[in-house]
């Protein structure tokens, strides 16, 4: 039986003849030559087929399959520069699968609604499987960089019994005789009772925002990675947040370069990316956007041109800290030095992508984490355990959370959230 | 600055003077010694206090400090091979962070109820800080094995507009104007789009069910691994399950001894298991529990007890092979030479813990999708992109599904799934 090579190894079976599963993404044919070009899940690679090399069987199946059509082919590996992928297969045998015909997505400009409508089959494209291959590189990199640094995964629950900040952008789900669970926003206050067990921990899951907002940086289910780390201040948490994220760029680089030159990313802007980022002060980054014309006052949040304008100030991605404790959630440490400030900071990419980390050091003292429960109007009794963190063993602790799609668009260089995951949900979309 | 030292680490100390950050997981006093037992989140120690080398002011606090206070030792880390864990701190100097006090889970004994109600805190204890420390070994094994045979990881949607098994068992959720979205039972049928796109892959999230049952193997939210593989069978299959559960178990057995340990696991049983698992065929299966006294009719899904009485037959996890194809999923593939049975299987755990992996082929061929569609009174057209998938490239497909928390409870040797994940949901449970 000839064995099976996958296009991304194609590299050690030069000179071989091996048998390659997959479709046909495209082909053309010159009367005695077919000229096709195979996927396999793993790659592209380009497949010659002679007429006098094959079965007159062989040759008519092959030539009236269409798009997409399952294949099985067995045929001599060759290095071919010009080729795209560097390899070429010189046919040898054929086994047509399944003919298929009127595949919908052609090689021609398809609408986004229509794309998005067959997410299914558009997964199959160039474009769409560089980036989900490459998310699936950044998803690892992040979980070997904190296993290394001795973070344990403890996962967080998805059905919460209360909000973690605010109610109004919950999806509330009907939960037998307990009333409604809400679907989690965040699993930071898990992590704390986490971190107080394990010491480094990080959860890594989906999370959840019934947002009624249709812009390109929203999605209503994304993935979220949050490490959290006991006896840790802002400082310590951001420099993990900082060192991860040059740790995945590097490890993308070395691993996807063929996936990330094949959705035309310009290498150079990430090659650049090294530790470490600047910290500005949310002040600065005030005076910054107010001299380049924003009319954001002191003590908002930056809305998302805000972001753009300040990244753009910077080479690298940049680190705003110490925004007013007005605007961030209850559980936020002030400043000692200053209680109008929070010990909390945000990463902002380049090139316009915008937040990707938020973060900060959590209040440890029950009486003021209790007070600002009450001013924030949260019913006590449901943190009843999140207060408990506090009584019982409290120390300074601090951590982040890392939005996986925002990430992957900025590294990939795409417009839309919606490719940076394999089902986007959105606003108006659940389908398929 | 003194560096830390992280329990876990203690034996490349040795020798050194170190400061440790933790709590006093227990402590006893003899008038001029303490001996504390401490943890930090990566294991437990003890650490010897003597009056003589600390001040005044230290001691007394430390003294006064209560179980699970928050505390930063400077001590000499010595190798003890009576000490539990086999170190021992010698301790120089003491600062007491948080003292606290009434600690509500002493080492006398709690009833669950309690103790499920106080999770954020039990998840402190010696034995649930292992069992996660072991859930997170075994996810990580998973994982990289998958990884390293060339599977891609695509996260599958939590929202989807249809029932994967039937719609009983699902948690529907108000979504805008898209009426109701279910919370996913499986990813599998999404795995099948993802497949055809990358070849091998896998998702690995959370999963629900609506179920109205108590049992200790029931929960409403709980994590799973489905692998997929194009142009794969059933055998393909399950000798990646197969290979992949050894790979974790031989990765738990080096890496986290110690836990297993302090669980009383039984090793020689882990050590035990290597493939190749025996393959059990259906017929057989019904024919040993039946001798054995089973009341379970051939044609007949098994009970929890038929799996106990079935796995304690055998030494080695079994593989049960093609079940009849009328209790199985719309989707599975029949078996070839005769079509009453399917080309499923389940894998079973020895030690009575039951089911840990189900799946098979799913069907190819379209109009035998449709029909199977009509007969399951299941809705054409919610699964038209499942279709979609058989009329565009079809090829053999096979995988299956792994409950994380049904293994990790086999490799703990532990009763209860809830013990399995850090924060269980059940028909009665969504706090903490």
């Amino acid at each position: 039986m000839t064995d099976i090579a996958r296009i991304q190894d194609f590299q050690r079976h030069v000179g071989a003849t091996m048998k390659v599963q997959g479709w046909i993404h495209n082909k053309r044919s010159s009367g005695k030559l077919q000229f096709l070009i195979l996927r396999d899940g793993t790659g592209f690679a380009q497949a010659v087929v002679s007429k006098a090399a094959l079965s007159e069987e062989a040759w008519v199946s092959l030539e009236k399959a269409g798009q997409e059509s399952s294949v099985e082919i067995t045929g001599l590996i060759k290095e071919d520069k010009r080729a795209p992928g560097g390899f070429e297969i010189d046919v040898k045998d054929a086994t047509v699968i399944q003919s298929t015909h009127d595949f919908p997505i052609t090689p021609k400009d398809h609408g986004t609604a229509f794309l998005m409508e067959n997410r299914h089959l558009w997964l199959r494209s160039e474009r769409q499987h560089a980036v989900i291959r490459i998310r699936h590189a950044v998803i690892k990199a992040f979980r070997d960089y904190l296993d290394d640094q001795g973070f344990t995964l403890v996962d967080t629950p998805i059905f919460t019994p209360a909000a973690c900040e605010g109610t109004t952008t919950l999806f509330g789900v009907p939960y037998f005789d307990e009333g409604t669970a809400y679907l989690t926003q965040s699993g930071q206050l898990y992590n704390e009772a986490n971190a107080a067990a394990h010491g480094k921990v990080y959860c890594f899951g989906p999370t959840f925002r019934a947002e009624k907002s249709k812009t390109r940086r929203h999605l209503t289910e994304f993935w979220m990675l949050e490490p959290e780390m006991a006896f840790a201040h802002l400082a310590d948490a951001f420099e993990v947040a900082q060192n991860m994220i040059c740790f995945a760029i590097q490890r993308v680089l070395a691993t996807k370069k063929l996936e990330l030159e094949r959705l035309g990313r310009d290498l150079t802007r990430l090659e650049k990316v090294k530790a470490p980022f600047p910290w500005v002060h949310y002040d600065d980054a005030i005076k910054i956007i107010r001299e380049k014309g924003s009319k954001t006052e002191w003590g908002s949040d930056f809305g998302g041109t805000d972001e753009t304008v300040l990244a753009e100030s910077f080479d690298q991605p940049i680190i705003v800290h110490r925004f007013p404790s007005a605007i961030k959630a209850f559980y936020m440490e002030p400043d000692p030095t200053d209680a109008r400030y929070s010990l909390s900071a945000d990463i902002l990419a380049p090139e316009g992508y915008g937040e990707i980390v938020g973060g900060g050091e959590r209040i440890s003292d029950p009486d003021l984490l209790l007070k600002r429960l009450h001013d924030h109007g949260l019913p006590e009794e449901a943190f009843r355990w999140y207060i408990d963190l506090r009584k019982y063993g409290s120390m300074p602790h601090a951590g982040f959370g890392l939005g996986v799609e925002r990430f992957v668009t900025w590294i990939c260089g795409i417009d839309h959230l919606r490719e940076a995951i394999a089902f986007p949900r959105m606003l108006y979309r659940i389908y398929p």
